[in-house]
């Protein structure tokens, strides 16, 4: 944002931190700093130049005021699975890791509420609720090791978002602490509010920019009793997306319709391991859908309505998954293809959205964009939310095509999303790496307006500093 | 808010208006002031200086810019069916009405979406997507002649809010004009968003504060086939609300769960006229549950797993409204039930909401407030949101108990609200009449937060002076 003259975190710093979060709870280490100055964004590290580790609220408060009284950047960091950057101590300072706040405090049953520390783990949560028979449906890829207080952080969505929303959906009120250590309760722990502006939802997807959640409040459903998951094949990636658009406007809402181009069809199959069925090598790209609900009968008529749809848009024969096993080996496709293309080469991975029925277009875009700079694309992801995870493969590019083309490639990618009604990130953020393209999307005057609402929240602009603005 | 001086519009100002929106668009006859200086709000009424009712997004700019650059207060109104008096232009001024901002601008059924202006009526909304097979939820009770612009201000609910939300759950991006002049889409056409700041979400609710919203992006979902509908009496109101939640538990989510006191019906029958059936003496409350879905099997159990809950809870004999007919017989009691205290009486109403399962807590409490400060009280609302309408009636009670009592009496049942975990509005907003009892649920410096955002959008404070702030 502005040029702000942060200062380093001294010795004197540490020591008072010390006495704040307790000895064994801060660390300056290279190591440590190294582990907590990485998040899954490409290949970055960036050195905080000390790491604490609270463990209560006030430690929290007297944290962030600490660092605010001294004008010292303050970034707080979930489990650091982030795709954007967000978690990482780009101007050194404080690292905040919130690890310690790991309980789930309560699960109210009555009301279907739960309420959570932030950096308790998705899948963990999403486990313990579902022994009530209660459902949290936000499920990211990075389940297993992301922190619910990270998918508050981008407003994470994943496979689910398409029937029952994103993180933001089921965020009923948060605790946070202010800058200047001052705590608030953004809302109510009710599903109606008309209360003044939404502190909430300003707070949900702020990245960690404006605040720093200690408690969140969740909304819980009750956990359907049955889904039914189908792999459908394509000779054309085209006719993959089209198809999708007609199952909703045929009145079903699957709660999964995810697409695999083929490429990354083949490298998660590579790295995640077999799968027990033919991968023909006509198909182009796959659909993986699925349906839940309390009523198998209709979720079997579902299925033939989707499989009708399908096969008029030239499917190859569809797949039902028969078995548990089956089920779960097909999601762990779908789940690990992110870090498949991660593997496979160095990469940039852009979080593309745009009105579902604009998905073709943007998918023969994208390609054609691809073509015309020299670079590849892997693309992946919730078809059913137009959500176009675009991972553009360096390979064996040439490095200065890469850095100097590049950009003008993917700002092409993102000024079609706008023109399409999209915007550039779905579920991702901002964070560090999307910045520079932000401006695509918001003219002059409402880039300075989100700035000036950062600034009431924090005028110091400690808190994750070089985040979501230049 | 702080001590703004104001300056009134003059005849300078007249012209200049004149100039901007056209001469048949502009009055400041007295009967048009009047008309434009209530709303559904009590018996308030207050007189802006002009009324202007602008066309086009350029002419909304440029009566906001006028305004702006000579600090006069600029109250924007929709349809004013408002319960908070959101829209009375308390400070003079400007009145800005969008009721020219009336088109439907267009259905999109390939990405289930619709832009509409803020004038829509609500219900010809509904009406006009249906006729498309699909489905625009939220339904507010006076939806037959409230605007879509107001939802939005006040994030509007309504009965089907307990199975599809509130009016904030459908936008997907707001076009607004702020008080300088400039326009701004607040984010984009996608159902997934995690771009930035989310100024959408801080706009609903916002409660004509920020900025004047010229166009709506909804999202729109397919129309179920079928619904169903009972009606269940009970002899102990609390019975009622308890057997709310256990609904839920059963893992049905109903499409409406509505509660009247018995007051209510008998007020509301009186007022909107007969049934065709009998209301025992003995019945103390009513709950009216809707089912809704595209298979009518599935309904028919869900009703029978509901009645069994009901009967659980001492409900008596369960009518199934068995037409068309007879189904908007019983929703007309409900919808008019508001009206018809009205119409009987001096009132307040209430619009308090709770967790779910502390409804009961919060009835009872109602009531023992209500002997203690000597006023009674008729309660009804959306049960399965823990959003209850307590309307207070003067009936015979002492103007001076009135005045001076009431305020102390609300002021209980807010913080009752609050210490279950609830809040002071959840569908009705703050506007003038809840803004004392705001600093009830906000700690002074969260007051102090939420004056600062308003500030960035509008520095000089000229939209909709004297709400939500004292």
């Amino acid at each position: 944002m502005s040029a702000i003259n942060y200062n380093k975190a001294t010795s004197i710093t540490f020591n008072e931190l010390k006495s704040i979060v307790g000895e064994e709870f801060i660390s300056t280490d290279k190591e440590q700093l190294e582990k907590y100055g990485q998040d899954e964004t490409e290949d970055f590290v960036f050195l905080a130049d000390i790491v604490v580790k609270p463990q209560t609220v006030p430690q929290v408060a007297a944290v962030a005021k600490l660092c605010n009284d001294n004008k010292i950047p303050l970034t707080t960091r979930g489990a650091g699975t982030g795709l954007s950057g967000g978690a990482l101590p780009v101007k050194g300072g404080v690292l905040l890791s919130m690890e310690k706040f790991n309980k789930i405090i309560q699960i109210d049953e009555r009301n279907l509420q739960a309420t959570v520390e932030p950096g308790v783990i998705n899948y963990i949560f999403q486990e313990e609720v579902k022994k009530l028979g209660l459902f949290y449906p936000p499920d990211p890829a990075s389940w297993g090791s992301c922190s619910l207080g990270g998918n508050i952080a981008h407003s994470s969505g994943g496979p689910k978002a398409v029937k029952y929303g994103t993180t933001r959906d089921y965020v009923l009120n948060l605790e946070v602490v202010l800058p200047n250590g001052e705590v608030i309760w953004t809302g109510a722990n009710t599903l109606k509010y008309s209360t003044a502006y939404n502190l909430t939802h300003l707070m949900i997807g702020s990245e960690g920019t404006l605040g720093i959640v200690t408690k969140i409040v969740f909304k819980l459903i009750p956990l359907p009793k049955h889904d039914l998951l189908m792999l459908v094949p394509f000779r054309d990636a085209e006719d993959a997306c089209k198809a999708v658009g007609q199952v909703f406007r045929a009145g079903i809402t699957p709660s999964a319709m995810e697409f695999m181009e083929r490429d990354a069809i083949d490298w998660s199959i590579k790295y995640a391991g077999e799968v027990n069925f033919e991968i023909k090598p006509e198909w182009q790209a796959l659909l993986l859908i699925e349906v839940d609900g309390n009523n198998m009968d209709v979720l079997m008529q579902d299925c033939e309505v989707i499989g009708g749809i399908m096969t008029e848009h030239n499917s190859d024969e569809i797949l039902f998954a028969d078995s548990a096993e089956q089920k779960a080996a097909l999601w762990k496709i779908r789940r690990k293809v992110g870090e498949a293309v991660k593997s496979n080469s160095v990469y940039k991975e852009e979080d593309t959205v745009v009105p579902r029925a604009e998905l073709p277009v943007l998918l023969k875009g994208v390609k054609e964009i691809g073509k015309k700079y020299g670079f590849k694309s892997v693309c992946y992801g919730h078809a059913g939310d137009g959500n176009l995870h675009v991972n553009i493969i360096k390979g064996d590019l040439d490095d200065k095509i890469w850095d100097n083309d590049l950009p003008k490639g993917i700002t092409e990618i993102f000024e079609l999303c706008k023109r399409l009604g999209g915007t550039i990130s779905g579920e991702h953020g901002i964070g560090l790496v999307q910045k520079h393209y932000l401006p695509i999307v918001f003219p002059k005057h409402q880039m300075e307006l989100m700035k000036n609402i950062k600034r009431v929240f924090d005028p110091n602009e400690i808190l994750n500093p070089g985040k979501i603005f230049e």
